[in-house]
């Protein structure tokens, strides 16, 4: 294992430790416990937005902390859920009197925590509702089942947005839900990472060979075979999405193409490229193209490929309003 | 080779082909050629900033044009400079009356041309100045033959800030020369990188190896030896630095810990934690910290560690200015 660490216990509190010195007066820890990740900021009656998930995943998720976006994040252990406690007292300290959004990913570890949080909070009358991203397609045919990857950050982005506005829970969670109805994923993965307190990889892949459906822990795909050009997996991906749901000539999507932590940026444009052309071939306009690393798995070589079907007017500017994370700005 | 890409020869176009598609209205290329690589704003009266490498560094180098920082940018294939002709049309371009700062890494490729740009440039009366980053403390005893690694940024905020203030080209000139006197960085790497066209790392490292001082292109280091912890890595690094630059207790610094591309953005605040400890132990204040991959190495794991001595106010507001490109954002 080669890691700039200190030691493999130590890496999510060092982690978070460093987080916190860097970025000194945006974001905070609460109840004296370094997973309990809040926001600075503080708006009086508007709905609070949580996230939480495991750590490994930067700037997934504590990194959508921050204006317009989220105002808090419980912080889990590598590749594992924050605790109940942490997200209750992530709530109690950001819900700013009209509701509290739980916005997460579909995985059953955070489900089992985040809904014990909220039965906390129902007994002090902090009211709460909650969402997961299920946005990858290739984890399951029931939608129900999907894993949330990458697409999240198009929830936050929405949710986020209609949070600043002053919407109601209600309607908070309307812009999520509609962002997540019309958000599909594909992503693969070209090498494996390594769990700090584990050591090593957790499968292995040919130096040709490539994983499509992998997910952001290692979970296995669709197929391990040899690795397809930038075209060839741009072709497959957006077939395998297009499949899933309707978007016809003439529509709008927002893209995002994810690295997974390994991957350069250079090539993350070049599948983007890839991408844009198969899509303008098919009479589909881009809104708007993200290209960066927005979900990963520690440094794993790969991406992930995300369209969210863009339905309405409102869509568009709750992904141009500006946000600003210690991880995130957009002008 | 395991790269998301549709042919080795095509990396750099097919890069740009996607950049340019991704953020249309943003960046354009000028005189037919992709390479040449400009802003789609323009400020009559503003001293330009032009600079320019091989492409393998994202977001350096043509990811700090934008608002607030860069004009234009000549790209250059992998870890190959740009032509005297591409830097020459992107000067035509981008040059607002005011004259134009060249500022870009000191290699020798990239000075001949930049040079021969300038000489075309003086011809037809169009002013420029030319400055190198050097800020690779390892690479040589003698500052003047040291190489260029991410301390650039700090010279791009320093000059960009200074000429989107209106400034004069000695006075844009001299923002990025403060920088420069001032800022040091220590890199190290701990896996290699593959030059596409190439197909194969063009050195290797034992499993439990790493190497203090690589440079950004492979270039050898000062010791290949076991892989230090995230403090020791830090420790020395900082040694390094201090041994070069004076930095008393009670002055302040911009710190950047920046990540070459393969290493996790968890990894690089664990890095950044401990530099911070070091420093606060010394009595060293950090007026702002920047965590991330400002400049790469593609899929090279490593980091460096770059320090800027703050030894006026007029730094910081050169440092808090809010910048916006496709590629980085501040706000």
């Amino acid at each position: 294992m080669k890691k700039i660490i200190n030691t493999p216990e130590g890496y999510t509190d060092d982690m978070l430790r460093g987080i916190y010195e860097a970025h000194k007066g945006k974001v905070k820890y609460v109840s004296g416990d370094l997973r309990c990740y809040c926001t600075c900021e503080r708006k009086e009656g508007k709905v609070a937005i949580v996230t939480g998930g495991g750590t490994g995943h930067l700037p997934l998720f504590l990194g959508y902390v921050g204006k317009n976006m989220l105002d808090g994040c419980g912080v889990g252990s590598v590749f594992q859920s924050p605790s109940a406690e942490e997200i209750y007292n992530i709530t109690k300290e950001v819900e700013a009197g009209s509701g509290v959004l739980y916005l997460y990913g579909n995985y059953t570890g955070d489900i089992m925590n985040f809904d014990m949080a909220a039965e906390l909070c129902a007994m002090e009358g902090i009211e709460t509702k909650s969402i997961v991203g299920a946005d990858d397609v290739n984890s399951s045919r029931d939608e129900g089942k999907r894993r949330g990857v990458a697409g999240i950050f198009f929830m936050y982005k929405a949710a986020g947005a209609r949070a600043s506005w002053m919407g109601s829970l209600e309607e908070v969670y309307a812009s999520a839900e509609r962002a997540k109805r019309n958000t599909r994923t594909v992503g693969f993965a070209l090498t494996p990472c390594v769990i700090p307190e584990v050591g090593h990889p957790n499968f292995t892949l040919e130096e040709d060979e490539m994983a499509m459906g992998m997910g952001i822990h290692g979970e296995p795909g669709i197929w391990n075979g040899k690795l397809k050009s930038a075209d060839e997996i741009a072709e497959e991906s957006l077939g395998t999405i297009l499949s899933d749901i309707e978007i016809g000539s003439g529509e709008e999507v927002a893209l995002l193409v994810n690295g997974l932590g390994g991957t350069s940026i250079e090539e993350l444009y070049i599948l983007a490229g890839s991408v844009m052309r198969i899509l303008s071939g098919k009479g589909i306009g881009v809104y708007r193209t993200f290209v960066g690393e927005y979900a990963t798995s520690m440094e794993m070589a790969g991406a992930s490929i995300s369209l969210m079907r863009i339905e309405c007017e409102e869509m568009k500017r709750e992904l141009d309003l500006p946000v600003s994370t210690p991880f995130y700005c957009q002008a």
